[in-house]
């Protein structure tokens, strides 16, 4: 990799996107989490946080702490941002200071990029003209029934997606679930994968007996069919199901993953970028994993233009990734205030090419669709 | 237990203490982060959250957004709060969250003891008369030499402490820290506990090296001898050494501490009540260390008059307390704004059996000694 250049910051810019729903009704938006940093000759890094609802204020303050604080490192490179951080967390890891440190990092790559006029994806190694394979995620927040769930997967289909993650256990039993499974099953391509999302169930028979009743539906894998702390109960599921076991979303910390691998208790990992500390802490958990034949499948619940970029580089660089996560219920709202630096086409994302991240934001537009700003001199 | 009362809440405020140095010049003194709830009938209680430079304004700004939420539940005891957080936070754990929750649900458990009459000791069906064993802790922000450590530790023997943590490793090499650990040893009777922090060496043979050479000074137990969350390492140092191991000061949530329990990788766990999520936390991992023979040994890096109240009644509550952590040098500042529920007599702290914590604090030295106040009607 290239020398860095380090950067000197000049002004922070902090915006909470408003709770909001897709313009077709089909699911809630929930707020999202943008920074932008700007450079002392007027280059700007954006950068975007995985928060979740009463934590957003929170992580957009640990983000205002730090950054105001970064000006004792005078100039910084993405590196030293990394250093600094992980000296002051003194190993008190959390997800709401690692999101915000996910959020600088990001935007410091970028800016990055920037200055030595190279994407973010060759910067830091990766194959810039590669494809990387993403699937839709269906989720809605609202109860829908299996008919309408069918119809939607085959719409999704129908706009050129390969995969599709489904949550068949959401306001439903195992057999109502199950069942789900197979008229989605029914209805579309053999060759479509179907991702399947436990999202953690009360108790850990039930994805036992889940994996069992839909193993005829050939499921792509089974997310979280335990909370992802609990390494050896996870383990002991992988050994008991021959479906792929996903997990990571909700963990942040290399120990944390350093034990999941070497307990064996996963098949794929699905950190996110916007919250796992950071690209760096996310490359390191990929190699750690690809040593052990584990693949990654990032996770993204965040904006389809600034996080799901920098998801997309990364995914090109590591040697390991799998499908990464996509929200296509996501993209209208987005496209009002950002553009992002990759499209899709036949299930694959494929980046454009610009210097850094390669998005593109409207600042004013941004700023209407929000319930929070802040900017801060650095 | 009694049945409790649902509490309707009216008010919200959030105090951040200045940074500051004990008067004698031992040791900085971090900010501390105190809340007061205040009820519709007029009932006040008092909270406190961990917090750790550059988390203090997200921790706060977390408190602020659960609790201008909490109005959708109407009325709320702590069950109802843990249940409602539980879900809100989605298995999404972190340390800044758990901190957040932790403040308010000691503020909710304050009241509840003030609305029964009742000592949140004797609440929580424990031994309001009971007594129980407290540590010195000897930290400084300071590099300070052994000839200075000696004679502090001399000090806090004279002051009636009986257990005092040390930190031999802090600027120090292994055989520095070990001629260290012997002359504090020669310098006191055998029979004070020397508590030994190893606050995570960066290489876990540290920790063993270090472990046979203070062998000799009867060291009461190692604690963090490697990073909390590499269970299968931590147990592997159990094993090899004789000294009890400690952990758990810097996580939270129960499937953590069940995995550590489960793995026998500690003899003490010393989660803190104002971080680990809160009271109800606290209990939950210590009953199920009890059962596995593993006592408890609350960590306390907090105000000496709030949290620490707080530890101390929990410490009455459950079958397996050790000592509980104290810093003496925290005493005089912590004094100008508020006065603890305990006093400690003989390395032995007693509470005052008012109702709830039976802390007192007078708002306006709290507000003089703040960086920081906020707050909200609910």
């Amino acid at each position: 990799m290239d020398n860095l250049v380090p950067i000197t910051l000049k002004k922070l810019e902090v915006w909470i996107t408003k709770k909001t729903e897709s313009s077709d009704g089909w699911t809630d938006i929930k707020p999202f989490l943008i920074i932008r940093l700007i450079t002392n000759s007027g280059l700007e890094g954006w950068g975007e946080a995985f928060v979740l609802p009463k934590k957003e204020l929170g992580v957009a303050h640990i983000i205002i702490s730090l950054l105001t604080e970064i000006k004792t490192l005078s100039k910084v490179t993405p590196y030293d941002f990394r250093n600094w951080v992980n000296n002051i967390a003194k190993k008190h890891r959390g997800m709401e200071f690692s999101s915000a440190t996910s959020a600088i990092e990001m935007a410091l790559w970028d800016i990055t990029g920037k200055m030595l006029d190279k994407s973010l994806c060759s910067l830091l190694g990766g194959k810039s003209i590669g494809q990387t394979p993403v699937y839709a995620n269906s989720w809605s927040s609202f109860n829908i029934d299996i008919s309408t769930l069918v119809k939607r997967t085959q719409d999704l289909v129908h706009k050129g997606f390969k995969s599709i993650k489904l949550y068949p256990l959401q306001h439903r039993t195992i057999d109502e679930g199950a069942e789900c499974m197979k008229r989605v099953r029914e209805a579309i391509d053999r060759d479509v994968n179907l991702m399947v999302d436990l999202t953690i169930p009360e108790d850990e028979t039930i994805a036992l007996a889940f994996a069992r009743l839909i193993k005829p539906f050939n499921p792509y894998w089974l997310e979280e069919p335990v909370d992802g702390e609990r390494t050896s109960i996870l383990a002991s599921i992988k050994q008991q199901i021959d479906v792929p076991v996903v997990t990571g979303e909700k963990q942040c910390g290399l120990p944390h993953f350093e034990k999941t691998i070497n307990a064996e208790a996963a098949d794929i990992l699905n950190p996110d970028i916007a919250g796992v500390g950071g690209m760096q802490d996310f490359m390191e958990i990929s190699h750690m994993a690809a040593k052990n034949n584990i693949k990654v499948s990032p996770h993204c619940w965040n904006t389809m233009t600034i996080a799901a970029t920098a998801m997309i580089h990364v995914c090109l660089t590591i040697p390991n990734s799998d499908h990464a996560e996509i929200f296509p219920d996501y993209f209208e709202f987005c496209s009002h205030f950002s553009k992002a630096g990759f499209k899709i086409e036949n299930g694959k994302a494929t980046i454009n090419n610009k210097s850094g991240l390669g998005v593109e934001v409207k600042v004013n537009a941004l700023t209407i669709h929000s319930s929070f700003y802040d900017k801060k001199d650095l």
